[in-house]
């Protein structure tokens, strides 16, 4: 690896050499994960280089080709995971600049990668009343090309599924890292290949997504005394076919009391809250809905509501806003990402919290899945130690939920823990040398792990 | 009842005074059904008014309550179950004038309930590129007001459930048949009172309902060998969340062939057959489904085709229009309506298939139900006697099925076989004399029907 020469030979582009700035750009949100915190914490990149259209892509990857120099891409470095993290140095690219959305039409927009799930949401929604189908929590300052390669789904996904479902992305355009860069155009089955890849066998340059029409939407809090209530109120809306939502969100008590500031001063602490975004043709219906449901009652709606201080979008306490808002409290907390499939994810979160509340409380998320309304949880833990961490994972796993690790920073063990051909595969093809995001895919490091036990990146530099 | 003054004091309105006029007036498509048209053949009013407005409507209802003249309203006249259909005579007072639409917003209509379903959607894809979430199979003849009061669902059911689920209707006004008639508003579950009613209790003059986005839809056709396969196809697409369906229909073989006649040339005897309408901008996730799937071939896709006679609209075959393209080859055809739930549908489907097979084809259209696809069954009946067509109905409900009788012209006898007690209050209130659609509903006629044998109304006109 030749920093140097590398460096030299970008220096017509936009680098950033301030040892602050880079520091900050090789960081994500990795420490909402004790056990990442303890390994990552010392990351950091040789230098930063923030291209501005995708020949100047092109001209990064074949540069450090050339001088084996590992690059990190970056959209915002929001991920959980350490995934925007230069584990070897080198490199972060960083797509800040390539923001631009190039074509929206019904139902799909044409983007670059670096642009904001807010300003691609404000354009299609200014362009024809648009927006994107599904975004993740931290849409006001994640990146689209870094949700595509780093997230799953969120915002939108109790009624359009997740991500990787067939027609959540309509078409990826790919540059890979070779002598001489391609630039590749996958639809259908060959975008699994670099979607929720982490950007570790190509660099996305222009996206195609569907879009959903753009409504202003309600955001509605509802309060049940009894978890169960709160979790079945959420589930049975999200089966009503007639009632559109965005986003159905369940809050074992305390929560709400404990974690959510300008809420707590309406709930109490055995409140189980329900966040929701409604439609507004839709408010009548579930007005209706509501009403059947005397053990139930909405405590705010953010049409028409008395709060002192507006709690902000409904959104920003669900997926892993929740998180957030509990380690502004609690240092000690952290949490685990669970799927709970139809039909028995009532039956199987019932029993999990009975086993482990409140050292885990219940945060669900509605989602659909295979045509299904069931539960992504992304449950708050109170750490003690790693041991004890391990064993709650393992005994969720035993008793049917399946678990996707965030205290790891490889898409194996953040996944269903095996390699993913079609990503190794094309890795073999797109990323001969390995240095794209390296240290991230085992199935390419070390094709023979077990995961009997956490990954540890053989070649991750050491702390200065 | 005195015709000739009511008439007389109606004059001045637009008033149908011609016989043929009258007698096409007094009809709907109850012919479907043998055992309908051995008891409604003769049904005929005394005369036919065509109202302009509410103000119009009142008057009507007015002067007919005055007079004693029942009062059968007409939208256009598709029914199938003789619902616009003047059992007792009287006046039929034909919506056809009130057909404006008064405003659309982001996500809803208000319109008028005589404007056909077909204008209803150009006028809201015109305005901002919207449509309605479902209409009828008979988009291009059928009102908004017929529908909401006759119908059930249709196309776009299998994305957003039924007409009667919460949140697929906002408002309908709704003006009463008393000395001076009332003008209601209905929102939530007041709804329930007057939709799907027949306009046996009150006259609706106005709807808000919800919108969906418009595209450009493309309508498929996808040929398998095997039935379950085809059924399987349209059920697991059904289920994919993240592509966006209109309709997904299944015919057992040989209906395409034999009843289809512009699919014909591309079929076999034994092609079971799949229709669709599915967004473009989920077309590519379409084709990478289709291509999971070898024992299924697409054989036609409205956007790229060869096909020298164009087949017209998809959705033209679905639905009841199924029966209405058999009905042209084989008069002795009939049909039934029939519910598949989840998650037994599938089996059920093939039980009672290697069962009746083929003196009764499936015919399944994909629909949500409580938030999960199952199939709504318009299988086509070969008809030999009314006794065997309410064994074959028998044999369905004793192995499961849920069976709307299509043969029988009351609210009751089409529907689960006991009084709904919503509308038959609502009757009490709005139509204190019971002259809105008489011969109607079983509950205000005879409270203590016990449902052994088919209703037959006693105040029914008997033929000339
Ligand atoms: C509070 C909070 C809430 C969150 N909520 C959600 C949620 O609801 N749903 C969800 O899915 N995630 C969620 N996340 C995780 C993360 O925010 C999202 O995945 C986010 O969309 C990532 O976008 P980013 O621009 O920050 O990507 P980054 O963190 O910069 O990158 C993510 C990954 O994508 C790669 N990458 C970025 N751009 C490209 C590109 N153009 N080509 C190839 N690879 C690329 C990076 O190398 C990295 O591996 C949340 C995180 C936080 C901190
Ligand atoms: C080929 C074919 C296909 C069909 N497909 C479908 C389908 O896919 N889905 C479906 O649900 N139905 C279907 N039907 C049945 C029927 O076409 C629909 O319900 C249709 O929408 C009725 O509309 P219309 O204007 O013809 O109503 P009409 O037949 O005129 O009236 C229907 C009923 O509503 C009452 N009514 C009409 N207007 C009002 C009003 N303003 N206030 C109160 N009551 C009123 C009438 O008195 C009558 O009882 C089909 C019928 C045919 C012949």
């Amino acid at each position: 690896m030749n920093i140097d020469a590398c460096k030299a030979a970008l220096a017509h582009l936009d680098i950033e050499e301030r040892d602050t700035a880079i520091t900050a750009a090789s960081r994500d949100f990795f420490w909402y994960s004790p056990v990442l915190k303890a390994r990552l914490d010392h990351v950091v990149a040789d230098f930063v280089v923030r291209p501005k259209n995708e020949a100047e892509v092109i001209e990064v990857l074949k540069t450090c080709y050339a001088h084996d120099v590992p690059v990190t891409t970056r959209g915002a470095g929001t991920g959980n995971y350490g995934q925007a993290m230069p584990l070897a140095g080198g490199c972060v690219m960083h797509l800040r600049h390539m923001d631009k959305v190039k074509e929206v039409n019904p139902g799909r927009v044409v983007c670059e990668p670096g642009v904001l799930l807010k300003d691609l949401d404000a354009h299609c929604q200014e362009d024809s009343g648009q927006e994107l189908r599904m975004f993740s929590s931290t849409w006001s300052t994640a990146t689209i090309g870094g949700f595509i390669a780093g997230g799953s789904g969120g915002v939108g996904s109790v009624h359009w599924g997740s991500l990787r479902d067939l027609g959540n992305i309509i078409r990826l355009r790919v540059v890979t890292m070779e002598e001489k860069p391609r630039v590749l155009e996958f639809r259908g089955e060959e975008l699994a290949r670099v979607s929720h890849a982490y950007g570790t066998n190509g660099i996305i340059t222009e996206l195609e997504l569907p879009l959903a029409p753009a409504y202003d939407w309600t955001g509605i809090f509802v309060a049940a005394d009894d978890f169960g209530t709160a979790m079945a109120f959420a589930d049975e809306l999200a089966n009503e076919d007639g009632i559109l939502l965005k986003i159905a969100s369940v809050y074992e008590a305390p929560i709400a009391h404990s974690y959510f500031q300008r809420v707590k001063p309406h709930v109490g602490e055995g409140t189980n809250l329900v966040g929701l975004m409604v439609a507004p043709q839709s408010m009548d219906a579930f007005l209706t809905f509501l009403n059947r449901r005397p053990d139930c009652t909405m405590i705010y709606r953010s049409d028409d509501h008395d709060w002192p201080r507006h709690p902000g979008p409904v959104f920003e306490y669900g997926w892993n806003h929740t998180t957030l808002r509990a380690l502004k409290f609690d240092s000690s907390i952290t949490y685990l990402q669970v799927r709970y499939a139809f039909p028995e994810h009532r039956e199987l979160i019932e029993k999990i919290r009975a086993d482990f509340s409140p050292e885990v409380l219940q945060h669900l998320e509605a989602i659909r899945q295979n045509g299904k309304i069931g539960f992504a949880g992304l449950s708050l833990v109170k750490f003690t130690t790693e041991e004890r961490l391990d064993e709650i994972i393992r005994l969720h796993e035993e008793a049917g939920a399946l678990i996707f690790n965030p205290h790891r920073y490889t898409l194996e063990e953040g996944g269903r823990q095996h390699a993913d051909p079609t990503q190794l595969n094309f890795k073999r093809e797109a990323d001969p040398k390995g240095l794209l995001n390296p240290g991230k895919m085992i199935a390419w490091d070390d094709p023979d792990w077990t995961y009997e036990k956490m990954y540890a990146y053989p070649q991750m530099r050491a702390a200065e």
